[in-house]
C-alpha cells in the first residue's frame, strides 16, 4: 500500500471517527483524530490479525489503552471489515456493541475493557508475558496509550514489569496530542520528557511525528526488529487533527465536532476505503494443555492447618492436574503460600513484586490469551487493585484472586495489614463470586471449584491455623452452606464463615450448656449466597446472629439480607462485626476486642433470646 | 556529636529494635538494622524537631514510608526521649501505643500512617506541598523508604508530582538493602538502576553507603542545599546489619531474630545514649486563617441543576469563607466542577493530573499539617485511590472526597465511567461519613457541612441536571433524612437518595393515582444513617422498598438495614438496584434497563402492596 493510500485511510478512519460521534451526540472523536495516522499505518502494514477468526491463536492483539478513543476503534473495524456502515451508526445507542469504551463483552476483536486510564499497558504486558512464556506463538501486542495517561503508577508498574521480563513481544504507541481532557499535560509535547522515563525502565524508545506516514511506518519495523527490550512510540500528534476548527485547540475533549459536515468536507469528504489486514502465520492451537486427575490435600478432622497453607497446597495440585492454571503474586508468596505453586511449577508461576495493579492486570492478560489466573497477596493489598479488579469485571475477565492475612484475627502487625473491607469490596462487583472457607479441606475444595465460575472469584483467607472440621470427602457447592449445629429446640442461628465459624463453635457449646440451643451455619459461600438455607433457619429459629471479622458494611451480615429482599417477612438480625481501629494485640485478644470471639456471640445471643433485643 | 558517638547511636537504635521485637515475639527487626545508620545521622545531624511539641509549626516532618521498620522508629523516638524504656518493651501489645506499624491516631510525632507500602512518599509530597504553597514554612519532609516498595506505581505518580512541583523541601532516602520479603528485589543493590528512574523523573539523586557514615551526612548536607528539586539518597545497605547471623541473609524479614541476646551483645550491649535533637527555628504560628461569612449558592425550586454543579460552586463558596478549604483534582476539574473553586483560589487549587493514588495522599499530607481538603474525581476512579483511602482512615485523616458521575444515570459513556461500587467501597471504612444529595441546595448545605465531620467523608454527585425539590435555607443535618411524601395512609416507603430520589417521586405521584399512597424517604445521609425515621416508616407502613443507582450489594439497600439489626422486628424489605452489567444508553434508557426508574418502582410497589413479594 502506498502512502497517499495510507493517508486517505487516516482521513477515512477521521472522517468516521467524527460521523459516530455526530451520530451519538457524545463521544471523544479528537482524541481519535489525533491518533488516525498511527492506526492506519499500524492496520495497513504492521498488524497481523484475521477478523473473522479473532480467537486464532497466532493473531497479534491490540489494546486501546485510550479507551474513549473509541470512535477510531470502530472506524478501524469498519475499515477492515469487521462492521459495517450501519453498526458504526449505532455507536453509544442502547443495545449497541459500540459502547462508550470497548469492552470484550461485547466485541470478539477487544482483549480488554478500557476507559479507567492506564490500564490497557498493564493487561497488554500481561498478553505478551503469556505470549513470551506460555503460548510461544509470535503474536505482538501492540497498546496504543494516551499521554495523559502516562501520569498513573500503574503505567510506571507495567513498564518496570515489562522491562525486566525483556517483552520485545510488546509496543506501546503513545498519542502524545499534548492535551488531557482539562487542558494541557504535563509535559505537553515534550517527547524527551517520556522517552527519558521509559529509557530509565529499560525501555526502547522511538520519538516520531505521529502524523509523517513514512516515520510512524520505520518507526513500527524499527519496534518489530527491537530485540530483548519492549518498545515505545512517542508520538508528537495533534488532538483534532485536520480540522482546523478543533485540531490543537483546548476545551474539546468530549464532545462531537461543532460543525461535523463542514469537518467532514475539509477531510476530503466520506470514503469507503477497505483495509487489507496481513493474516496471522499459521499456528498450532493452544491451550491442548494437559488435564489429569486432580488430587487436592486431604487433612485429618482436628488437625490445626491454616487456610492459607490449604489454598497454597491446593493451588500445587490444581496446577498438578490441569496446565492451564497460572499463578501470580504480589511478592508475599511466603505469606499467601502461593509459593507452594511456585516450588512446582515454575514455569507457570508470576512473580510481580509489590505492585498490585501490574498483578490484576497482569492475570487479566492472561485470562484474555485463555490461561486460568489465580493472582494473591494480601486481602487488605487488594484495595490497591480495586479499580483493576472493577475494570476486569466490566470484561467480564475469568480471574481468581485470593486474599491472604482476613480480619483481625491476624493478630500483631495491626489494621494496616488486616483484610477488614474485602468483602464488601468483592461482593458489590457484578457477577463475582466470594468465598470464605473456615477450615483447610472446604479451602482445597474451593480453590478447585472457584476455576468454573464465571466472572471474577474472590477467596479469602486467614494467617493462623484452625482446625479441620471437616472431613476430606466433603462437599462444597458454589452457593451452598453447611449447617454444623442443628436441633429441634434452636432458639437462634448463628451465621458465620472463616475464622468466626470456630467462635460460633465455641459460642454454641457453651450456649447449649447453659440451656440454650443454637443452629450454627457456615456461609463459607459468601455470594452467591444459600437462600433456602437461610430462609429455613429463619423459618426454625426466627432470629439470625451474624458473626464476621470484617467491618460490619457490606460483608457477611449484609450478604445474609440477599435471602430476605424479596417482600416477605423477615427474620430478626443482630450482625457482630468489626466497629473498632484495631491497634496490635494477639489474634485472641484482637478478636474479643472486636466483639466477634465465642464469648462476645454467647452473651449476645442470651441477650436476644432473655429481652429479645441486643442493643 | 562525633562520628563514633553516631555509631553508638546507630548501634543502640538496632540494639532497641532486636529488643522490642524480641519482647514481642514478632517485628521487623532486620529492615530496622539496615536503616539504623541512616536515621542516626538523620536525628543527630539534620532533623529539626521539638519533640515536646510535635505540633510545632516549623518542625521537620518524618515518614517512615517502610512502616514494618516501625522498631527503628520507636528506638528513635527512646533515643531522643520522646519514649522511655518500658513503652518501647510494650512493642505490639494490646492497649499500646507503638503498633506493628505506626499510626498518628496514637502517635503524635506520626504523620501518617504506613504499613502499606508505596504510600509514605507520596502522603510525604501531600506534606511539601503544604510546606512550599500554603504553610511558607521552611521545614523539611523526609521519607524513608524501602527499595521494595519502589516496584508500587505510587511511588512513581509521587516522584512525577514533586518534581513537577519542584519540592526541594523534600528528601526521599531510600534504605536498599536488596532483600524483599520474600527474597531478592528486581534491582537487587543497583544503586544505579534506580537514581536513572529519579532522574528521568526531575529528581536530584545520590548514591551513597548507607552504613558510611559521613557519606550519609554528606548527602543529607547535599539534599539540603539542592534548590528546584527534590532529592533521592539511594542508600546501599545490608539487611540486618551488624549481626552475623542476619546480615545480608534471606528468609529473615518480619521476624525476631532467632538469638536476641547473642545479637545484642555482638552489636555492643544494651546502651542508653540520649540524642539531642536540633530544635526547629521560631516560626509564626500556622492557620491563623481568615474564617468569614459562607455566603452558599442558593437555587430555586423547580430549576434543573446537577449536583455537581452545585458542589462547585458551593466549594468555592466555601473556599472563599474559609482560607483553611483547599482543593485537589485528578485531571478533570471540568466535570467534577471543582473547577470552579480552582478560579476562584488557584493559590488553593492543585491539580495532581490523572494520578488517583497522588490525588488522595496529596489531601491526606494536607490534612495532617491542618487544611482541609476536598479532593475530585469520577467516583469509578476513587477505586483507583481504595488503599490510600483504607489507610487514611487507619490514620484517623481528616479529608473529604467527592466523586461525579455516579451511577448509570450518566448515560453513553457506560460502565466504565459509572460510579456503581463507591457506596460499599465508603460505607465500609470505619467512622466514614458518605453523603449522596438528590439536589443543590442539599449538595451545598452538605459539602460545608462535611468538613466538620471525623474521618474520611464522602460526597457523591451526579452529572446530569435534577430538579431543586428543596428551598435554599432547608437544614441537612449530617445522619438525617428528609420525609418527601407522607399519608396516614401509606401502604409502603420507598427509600432513595441522589438521582433515585426523583424517580421514588414520580412513582409515588403515578402510585397516588392508582390509589396507592406511599411515603417517599430521602436519605441523603447514607452514613450514619437515621435510624429513627427508618424505624417510624416501618412501624408506619411495616414494608420498605429502596432504590438505588449503585450495585445492590453494600450500598443504599444495605445502609437502611442498619436500622433494623438490634434484634427487633423487622420491616419487609425490597431492594432495586442495578444488577446488570449496563452498555451504553442515554441516561433514562439506563435507568429503565437497570430497573430503577420510576415505572420499575411502581411495578415493585403494585406486586408487594398487591402479592405481598416481588420476586
Amino acid at each position: 500500500m502506498k502512502s497517499r493510500q495510507l493517508v486517505e485511510i487516516a482521513q477515512q478512519l477521521r472522517v468516521d471517527s467524527v460521523r459516530a460521534a455526530a451520530a451519538a451526540g457524545s463521544g471523544h472523536p479528537t482524541s481519535s483524530m489525533s491518533a488516525a495516522d498511527l492506526m492506519a499505518v499500524l492496520l495497513a502494514r504492521h498488524l497481523r490479525y484475521d477478523f473473522e477468526r479473532p480467537a486464532h491463536p497466532a493473531n497479534d492483539r491490540f489494546v486501546l489503552s485510550k479507551g474513549h478513543a473509541s470512535p477510531l476503534l470502530y472506524a478501524a473495524y469498519k475499515a477492515v471489515g469487521a462492521i459495517n456502515e450501519t453498526e458504526l451508526m449505532t455507536f453509544r445507542r442502547l443495545g449497541s456493541r459500540l459502547e462508550g469504551h470497548p469492552t470484550p463483552r461485547r466485541l470478539p476483536w477487544v482483549e480488554t475493557a478500557t476507559g479507567s486510564l492506564g490500564q490497557g499497558l498493564p493487561v497488554g504486558v500481561g498478553i505478551a508475558l503469556a505470549g513470551k512464556r506460555l503460548d510461544r506463538v509470535g503474536y505482538r501486542v501492540w497498546v496504543l496509550c494516551g499521554d495523559s495517561e502516562l501520569a498513573e503508577g500503574s503505567i510506571w508498574e507495567a513498564a518496570e514489569h515489562a522491562a525486566y521480563e525483556h517483552l520485545d513481544n510488546l509496543t506501546a504507541i503513545v498519542d502524545v496530542n499534548r492535551l488531557g481532557q482539562r487542558g494541557p499535560t504535563r509535559h505537553g509535547h515534550d517527547l524527551d520528557a517520556y522517552a527519558r522515563r521509559f529509557q530509565a525502565f529499560g525501555w526502547h524508545t522511538i520519538e516520531v511525528d505521529g502524523h509523517d506516514m513514512d516515520a510512524v511506518d520505520r518507526a513500527y519495523g524499527e519496534a518489530l526488529s527491537t530485540v530483548g527490550q519492549p518498545t515505545v512510540i512517542l508520538a508528537r500528534t495533534l488532538k483534532g487533527k485536520g480540522v482546523a476548527a478543533a485540531q490543537d485547540r483546548e476545551g474539546l475533549h468530549g464532545k462531537p465536532l461543532k460543525d461535523a459536515d463542514e469537518a467532514i468536507a475539509e477531510l476530503g469528504g466520506v470514503h469507503d476505503v477497505r483495509v487489507e489486514v496481513q493474516p496471522p502465520p499459521a499456528a498450532r492451537m493452544l491451550h491442548a494443555v494437559r488435564t489429569g486427575h486432580l488430587d487436592l490435600p486431604r487433612y485429618e478432622l482436628g488437625d490445626e492447618v491454616a487456610t492459607r497453607d490449604a489454598f497454597g497446597q491446593a493451588l500445587a495440585a490444581l496446577g498438578t492436574a490441569r496446565g492451564d492454571i497460572v499463578a501470580l503474586d504480589g511478592e508475599v508468596s511466603d505469606s499467601t503460600r502461593s509459593e507452594f505453586f511456585a516450588k512446582e511449577h515454575p514455569d507457570r508461576f508470576f512473580e510481580c513484586y509489590i505492585a498490585e495493579q501490574q498483578l490484576v492486570a497482569a492475570a487479566v492478560g492472561l485470562a484474555a490469551r485463555g490461561w486460568v489466573p489465580y493472582a494473591s497477596t494480601f486481602a487488605a493489598f487488594l484495595t490497591r487493585a480495586h479499580d483493576f479488579v472493577r475494570m476486569a469485571s466490566v470484561s467480564g475477565s475469568g480471574i481468581n484472586l485470593i486474599g491472604s492475612h482476613a480480619g483481625v484475627a491476624i493478630g500483631q502487625d495491626g489494621p494496616s495489614q488486616m483484610g477488614l473491607e474485602d468483602l464488601a469490596m468483592f461482593r458489590a462487583l457484578h457477577d463475582s463470586t466470594v468465598l470464605y472457607p473456615c477450615d483447610a479441606n472446604q479451602t482445597a475444595h474451593l480453590v478447585a471449584a472457584m476455576a468454573g465460575c464465571e466472572g471474577i472469584r474472590y477467596l479469602r483467607t486467614s494467617r493462623g491455623a484452625s482446625p479441620v472440621v471437616y472431613g476430606p470427602n466433603e462437599e462444597f457447592p458454589i452457593g451452598g452452606s453447611k449447617v454444623l449445629r442443628v436441633s429441634a429446640q434452636d432458639r437462634l442461628t448463628l451465621v458465620a464463615a472463616g475464622a468466626t465459624v470456630h467462635e460460633a463453635l465455641t459460642a454454641a457449646d457453651r450456649l447449649a450448656e447453659d440451656g440454650i440451643p443454637v443452629q450454627v451455619i457456615d456461609l463459607y459461600s459468601v455470594k452467591p449466597v444459600d437462600r433456602r438455607t437461610l430462609r429455613e433457619a429463619a423459618e426454625h429459629t426466627g432470629c439470625l446472629i451474624t458473626v464476621e471479622d470484617h467491618r460490619e458494611e457490606g460483608g457477611l451480615g449484609d450478604a445474609v439480607l440477599d435471602a430476605f429482599l424479596d417482600g416477605r417477612p423477615m427474620p430478626r438480625l443482630v450482625r457482630l462485626a468489626v466497629r473498632t481501629m484495631p491497634g496490635s494485640a494477639s489474634p485472641a485478644e484482637q478478636l474479643h476486642a472486636a466483639g466477634i470471639d465465642a464469648e462476645a456471640i454467647a452473651v449476645s445471643a442470651k441477650l436476644l433470646v432473655e429481652h429479645a433485643v441486643v442493643r
